[in-house]
Formats: structure tokens, C-alpha cells, sequence
């Protein structure tokens, strides 16, 4: 069965990387935005997810802001970023530097830049990574075929699992097919976290410890009071909660979670760099904001 | 029209990387390889494209690597090298550090990771590189989308080549459509690469300089025989080698580009570390690469 890695619970923010209008990280409103997400009640943080702009962050860039987090209070032991790069060797640097610092563990991608690898291709890739990290990688599977182009099959998780039960601790399941998530959660000790809070509780029913959802940006509290509710048995007000937070998840989804909801978190915050992001993202506009704004607010 | 950069001629060979037992780069194989590449007649090298694993090598490692061709005695003037990776910044770097080696330009992929980017993203993210490498980085797009996962239309190519005349000077279209490629030898001043030796003549008509194909790693002398000819005037010599060529490339096409012509090249050379892929690539089979030879040698 192997190690049994203390998970982070209940609801996991995907942070989003918020940047200067010259496009440097703005440390000041990343740290402020991650230390309220955690007052409000989340059970952790996944920098540098899809959400967050990974790929479009240098890798110093990353290690430097997840340094500005934990000097600003935030316990890395919180925290499990990504880290995931098409290389074995580039990926394992930015792996051990979060791991130097103090975080949980790291959040990898299957190398994504060739497509159709055969499994045996991906389990090596990761082989080597955790060769080169070392035994004290705490690793979570990144599972979001519909952007990264490479997906990583259950039979695959299940042998990596199997083979490095120490190290391969958990998965992130962003594929939204919730087939596929129940086969995961099936799998002896992987720590499994859905991609929607609309699936929390059923999946926290089946072994989740939680969800990391890119909603929790703007909508954590509404998460963290539905699972207090269901914790204090309180199904009808947790399934109350829950009609409101599938209303602005669908909201969301319509208009993606990347340009339009830092727009959005621009009106919310009047702080007009919240709304900028990195190329190939293009900036969305005002009124696409306003229309999520009035999407949310009539959900809620 | 902008600055015309003197484009590498003919047969321009993207070399495949050779990996010791440990999966290190074979320096010694490497320049071996594309020193003897030069001498068969190749127009120019093209390192660390798709077919050179550029993705599952480390940015010090590619740069390690072109300075031990430079020191081999290879010009970095017949090199352009592949530097394309999701984040402009690290792209920056690591074009920036190929053209203080002395490179003739860079062959830059878009960001790779998110999908669906609308064109004007591409254009920012470009553009991006272009202010951070600065005046003198001649930019060859690299067209590939059946692999990246993202395309470059022939309306960005164009407006991107008007808006940086200076800098980006041409393409390599790997996508095989041949449509694709008369529409983007139709911009003006654009250097155009297609990706595949049975285009080439009719491509150079066209005024294209030559082409960019995997299979020059071993079958580069059939080529430049074939432009010797047809520069002679020998359509009929150029013809019957043309067939043969084809025949090369379809028996290749069928395996893949990268692992069974590694384990040919294993089979060619008598040494076994040219069998050697990184992952997420695997290992061909003695067989498969047997399969290819015994192909190789009937088409020719």
C-alpha cells in the first residue's frame, strides 16, 4: 500500500497568477488573493496549475512567487504547485526547488509535447523524474487531456502507483468524465481530487479529500460553507449551496477560466491588473466581465 | 519587404540527438553525425527540431550541445536551431543564447500547451519573443500542428512577417499540406521550408531554398544527388531519384520518425547507443528497425 501521504482537504484553490501591466508577476496581489483564499477556509493551494498560467511562467518566475507565499505566511506544507514540463530533467529541477522550499508535494503533467506515446513511453518519463527528484517526491498525477493533448490512461496510474507507492501519492483529474474519476478513486490509497466542485461530495463520499476547482478563485466561500454544511449534516442546505455553485460554474464554463474571470476578478477588486494575462491568453474585455459579473450574481 | 536573410540552401538536415546508455547526450555520435552531414553536401542543419527529441532535452543541454558542434567545426551560420518552448520568456533565453553562438536565426514553435489561442495571442506571444531577443533574431515559425496541437494560420504568418519584416523571415511547414505551403510561398520575402524531400523541386519553383526532412538523417545523399541533377538540367535523372526518395520516405513514414529510424541508424553505424530515445519516446525494437532497412533497401 505503501506511504500514505496527509492530504490537503476540502476545497484546494487553483491560485491565479495575477500580473503587472508589464507583465511581471504582481507579488503583491498573488500573495494578498492566496492568503485570503486560505482565510477563507480553504484546505490548501495548486499554484501554477492550468488556471494559474504555468506554462506561461518562467520557472524562476514560479520558485521566486512560491517563495513570496511563504514569506507572506502561507505554510508550503499547503501547497502543491505544478511542475510539470515537457523534459524529465527541467521537470525534476522545478520539482526538487518546490520540494527545497517546503511544499507538500507537486503536480505533474505527462510530458505533452508529443502525442500518442505509448503508456510504457509515460511511465518511463515519470520513472526518470522520480529518479532524479529523489525518494521524497510526493507526487499528484496532472490528468487534463482536453489542454494538454496527452492523457494518462487508469491502468497507467494504477502501475505507477503500484511500482512507486511512496511517490506517486495522488491525481489531479481534470478530464471532467466522471467514469473516469470513480475508476481513479478505485485505485488502493491514490489520493484522488475531481476538477469540479459540483462533484466534491459525491466524490469525497467515494475517498476524495476534497476538489481543486479554478472556481474556488472567486467562489470559495460558497464551497467551503456547502462542505461545512454536509460535515454538519446539513444535506439540504449543502444541496442548496450546491445549485448556487453550479450556476456559477456554468457561467463560468461558458467563457473559459483563464481571461475572463481575471477580468472579472478586475471588477470585483478594482484593481485593473487582475485583468491581465499573459500571451497566448489575449485580455478579455469589459463587458465580457460584466456578463460573467451578472451570470454569477444571478445564480447566487 | 524588409531585411532578406540569406536563407541555408537545399537539403537543411533536422539532426536527430543521439543519448549514451544514461541518456546524456552522445556529443561524440552528435557531431560525428552532423559533420558528416555537411560533407554529403547538406545546405544546413536544423538541431533540436521534432525529430531531435528538442523537447525532451534541457535548454543547457541544447545549448551544450550546439557549441560542441561549433567546436567541431560545424559554422553556426549553416545552423538554425529549434528554441521553441510554451513560455515567451524561456523562449527568449534560450533563442537569445543559439544566436550568441553565432546561429543563422531560430525555429520557434507557438506556445504549445494551451489549445484554441486565438490568432491575436499567437501574434502577442511572438511578438513578445521578439522584443526580448531583440533586433537581430531572424525567426523561422515552425508550422507543425499535427504534433504542437496549435497552428499558425496563413493570415498570422503574413501579418506577422509585414509587422516584424526584420525578424521574422521565414517558416518550416511540417503540416504536409501542400496547399498550405503554396499559400505561405506566396508571401512575400518569406523564406518557406516544407518539411518533406518528394515537395522539394516543386517547392523550390516556387522559391522555396530547399526543405527541412527528417529522413536526411540517412538518406541525405539520394537528396542531394537529386538537386544536383535537376540543377544540371537532368529532370530525368532528378525523376528516377525522386521515386526512390519517395519510397524511402513512405517505408519511414509508416514506423514514425524518431524511435525505428534511431534503431536503423543503431543498425547502419554498428553502434547501439543510436537506439537510445528519451522518454516518453520507447525504444524500437531490433526487429522494426530490420523491417525498415530491408524497405529502405528495396525502395532504393
Amino acid at each position: 500500500m505503501g506511504h500514505l501521504a496527509e492530504p490537503l482537504r476540502g476545497v484546494v484553490a487553483p491560485v491565479f497568477t495575477p500580473f503587472n501591466d508589464d507583465l511581471s508577476i504582481a507579488t503583491d496581489l498573488y500573495t494578498a488573493h492566496a492568503l485570503n483564499l486560505m482565510e477563507i477556509g480553504c484546505g490548501g493551494l495548486a499554484p501554477f496549475g492550468t488556471t494559474g498560467e504555468a506554462l506561461s511562467v518562467k520557472r524562476d518566475e514560479r520558485v521566486n512567487a512560491l517563495w513570496a507565499l511563504r514569506e507572506a505566511g502561507i505554510d508550503p506544507a499547503k501547497m502543491i504547485p505544478g511542475t510539470g514540463l515537457c523534459s524529465y530533467g527541467e521537470t525534476a529541477d522545478l520539482t526538487r526547488a518546490c520540494l527545497d522550499l517546503g511544499c507538500a508535494g507537486a503536480m505533474i503533467l505527462p510530458p505533452f509535447y508529443y502525442k500518442g506515446m505509448p503508456d510504457q513511453g509515460l511511465y518511463d518519463w515519470y520513472a526518470k523524474v522520480i529518479e532524479l527528484v529523489g525518494d521524497d517526491l510526493r507526487l499528484y498525477l496532472y490528468h487534463i487531456p482536453q489542454v494538454s493533448g496527452v492523457g494518462l490512461s487508469v491502468s497507467l496510474v494504477r502501475k505507477l502507483r503500484q511500482d512507486f507507492p511512496d511517490q506517486v501519492v495522488g491525481i489531479k483529474d481534470s478530464s471532467g468524465d466522471w467514469e473516469n474519476t470513480k475508476a481513479l478513486l478505485n485505485i488502493d490509497g491514490l489520493i484522488v481530487y475531481p476538477s469540479s466542485e459540483t462533484l466534491m461530495l459525491e466524490s469525497m463520499a467515494l475517498g476524495a479529500p476534497g476538489c481543486i476547482t479554478a472556481t474556488a478563485n472567486f467562489n470559495a466561500p460558497a464551497m467551503v460553507e456547502m462542505l461545512a454544511a454536509h460535515e454538519a449534516g446539513n444535506e439540504e442546505d449543502a444541496a442548496l449551496l450546491r445549485n448556487t455553485i453550479a450556476g456559477v460554474r456554468e457561467a463560468t464554463v461558458k467563457v473559459g477560466f483563464i481571461p475572463v474571470p481575471k477580468a472579472y476578478m478586475a471588477r470585483k477588486t478594482g484593481d485593473s491588473r487582475w485583468a491581465n494575462v499573459r500571451p497566448p491568453h489575449v485580455q478579455a474585455s469589459e463587458a465580457s466581465a460584466q456578463t460573467l459579473q451578472k451570470e454569477i450574481d444571478a445564480a447566487r
